[in-house]
């Protein structure tokens, strides 16, 4: 992704006893999403936890979602109107609360 | 990054007293790391934390590093060999103890 662009990354934490359906998320949720905000997203990735940085330690995030923009305007401009629908679709594919990280690409 | 690609994320948390100097980590830092680690990375990123997902909220990584690799294997036989170098590495820009996540590429 070029320099400058904004990451928005949507972190998933591996609890105990929480659930995430990772084909939900790729097969549904995220074309659901990249169709509302349309053009104004420039890439989107998506990956799963496996691990942390030690032998047999868990992954902190079970998934991790990212979408880049031009900028925060262009971030503002497609996710605001459409947030209620995006962040509505979240209990069909998981219990967990995200966290959410808004990101300058440097490289 | 294509599907399967194993990413190792280096996450620094954002907390009081701590210190990130992103100069050094994208002008030293991450040209040292790709140099030891050469073809076995497939791909690197780095992003500066704006914020969270409510306004005035502070992003919950200050930095995060991404390097990509053909697969885990790769990655073991790249960096095991490198490790000691790049983790003494860290105190030169950072007072911070990252979280280390290693993930499978979905989308």
């Amino acid at each position: 992704m070029k320099k400058g662009a904004i990451k928005v990354s949507v972190l998933y934490p591996n609890k105990n006893g929480k659930t995430f359906d990772m084909d939900y998320y790729c097969n549904k949720h995220v074309p659901m999403v990249a169709g509302l905000l349309g053009d104004d997203v420039i890439g989107a990735s998506v990956e799963k936890g496996l691990g942390g940085g030690a032998p047999d330690q868990e992954a902190t995030y079970i998934a991790m979602g990212n979408l880049y923009f031009e900028s925060m305007a262009s971030f503002e401009n497609a996710f605001g109107p459409n947030a209620d629908k995006i962040m509505g679709d979240i209990p069909n594919y998981t219990n967990i609360e995200p966290v959410i990280q808004i990101s300058e690409v440097m490289i």
